[in-house]
């Protein structure tokens, strides 16, 4: 997923607005956890992240998506978000995102996640590191702020 | 921060979008931060969060802001974010966030932030577990998937 | 409901374009319909209105809307429009607005109104001259420019 | 100006969002000013207005815009919205509203408006009646609701 | 049609996004075209068309569409677009273009569009060209870069 | 380039408006040149086109842009365009277009453009087949409904 920062993304500074990416980033996720499943999905939750280096009107937003684990009736993909200027040839890292997804039948109840095929070395290494991430997201649900 | 949801920010299901959910946690928070550093402000990261029940087409997204911890020249925000059926008088918490930012000069240089007063016993409490989500965030910057 | 003008709301000037204004009191002054009515509720229309200090890319909307007046199947919002500077802490008045309601029932009928509550003696005030500004309303269904 | 009523100008019940008209006579009315002073213009504020039949999405707003009085540093617009249905070609009136600017010049200080020339009866009957509108609109800068 | 360039609306140098100026073509052709044939329409193509001159924020963009030829169940419409500097009284054209729609019925299916009225000799002579054009678009689907 | 398609880019049939089709494939075809000019580019035309089989508010739109051939100071750039149906794991063809862009330089004047290095047979095709598209293009400036 591609997208130019028009002025309508920007915010006063001439950047582009924090929550336009988190946008874009919900929504590259989403068409990635479709695919996978086949099936409608709903946005469970996100990750902790953290943006590095701005991107301006005019420079390219590009997101790519890959699924990093898969459980019942959940997935996790991962969102590596990069800014461009596409006149100049410059590529740099903006911010990498894990979102989580239920998978949903047509009644929207939770419906079953079909296995990752898991291949590359770095893919096992992200698939392995999801069952801690995991942990965290079930120990966050616990926590004091939860209940601010 | 009250929005009405309209279908211009709803996905197919005709619940609200999930990115836009975002975008306006980001806004609001960047307000609440503005007005405590009396700066502009650039979004450095949100914590990990997870979203409870949906919001409808023609009902009520309420956000509400509060500084909860102030470091050098950053600070730590607590969105909290309630789904609301006005003609029901219906109120459901969807999700919370914790958005942190950093503070900017004219030049766009880390500036300082002024110190956060605690007052109330849930005040402390916020700020206390601060330094922990803190200490959360510095390790995440050195887990591997972060070169994905 | 308070909001952040970002480009996208501009005009050529830098200021927010008074349409958006506009739109926003619509939707504040629904939401408050909607929460005293428990009903759907269509905008009928909007007393004269005139605006004050214009507000900046950057800067803030704060809007804050009341009943007034109940009547038979209609009601009365009064909204009140600040400007803030976040970061400054400077906050001015916009402009305010009466908006008129007619509460309708699922097929879209007018349906009843619950009575106001007047409490305070501004609140008293505010729903006394509710009546002359009825009488105007009124009135102005039968100048000669609604046929132009 | 014309417009066609997409499911991004609508409400939840699929009717046009009263708030995205308002945006559109300010637009449109900002035009007509513009071409009669030359000059950059400010919305100065709305008469009172009333919504007759709404718009559907799918179908079309037809707004049309004439300058019906100048004064020293402002001038009056009068925009008349009609509701199309472009497939069955049906029309209907759906709201007309007195718009007022202030002139300004490069550095925003009110500038002076060229004098209208009336040339129908009918136009001599809006300039006319603008006597009174003024009236109306400078008394109610002083009415009670205004400190509210 | 007639619209008012905002922020919204322009690229990253302050003048008017191209596929704004499209997007609308299509909204100004459509109406024309519903207009026409009383029936829902679907955008079959678009003739190839060049920018001329640009249209700047704060510049007013022109749209007029008229019926040049109708076929059994579509129908083709000229679009041509103005930019206009309202406080100059400035115009000029900026593109022209040729969009052909088909007519269908409530199942969706292709419908008769009723025949054209041609009067004056400008709308004789656009619509002889007619039968040309639609050779050009017929030949078209035949070549090689369409299996691109 | 990948879109999902949400309500706020629907028409009133619940199918993508074509207007925004138009709208991303301007984009598309815009980043694409300037990643090979290395310069702003100006969008100059589009050539005819016409669309396939339409896409519905949550399916998604897929548009891969490439650069066909070179001129002096402008450049043609093919953009496909594929509807996707994610959950399905169905995809169809919905339009091709070729665009043409001038490069120019920071005073707004043309500047020049690298040559293509064409190197598959299909990259020579379309590079060869360009001469006789840009024939067409300037023999359309000189036709009659240009003076419409």
């Amino acid at each position: 997923m591609t997208e130019y920062v028009l002025p309508t993304h920007a915010n006063a500074l001439g950047t582009i607005f924090g929550g336009q990416v988190l946008a874009w980033i919900d929504l590259c996720a989403a068409i990635c956890a479709q695919r996978h499943t086949g099936r409608t999905v709903i946005t469970a939750g996100i990750d902790d992240l953290s943006f590095d280096r701005s991107i301006l009107v005019g420079q390219v937003v590009r997101l790519r998506a890959q699924v990093t684990a898969t459980f019942r009736t959940s997935l996790e993909i991962l969102v590596t978000v990069h800014g461009e200027d596409a006149t100049r040839g410059d590529v740099w890292p903006t911010v990498t995102a894990f979102v989580t997804f239920v998978a949903v039948d047509a009644s929207m109840r939770p419906a079953q996640v079909p296995p990752l095929l898991v291949e590359s070395p770095e893919e096992r290494a992200l698939a392995e590191a999801a069952a801690e991430r995991r942990q965290r997201r079930l120990a966050r649900r616990g926590r004091p702020e939860r209940s601010a």
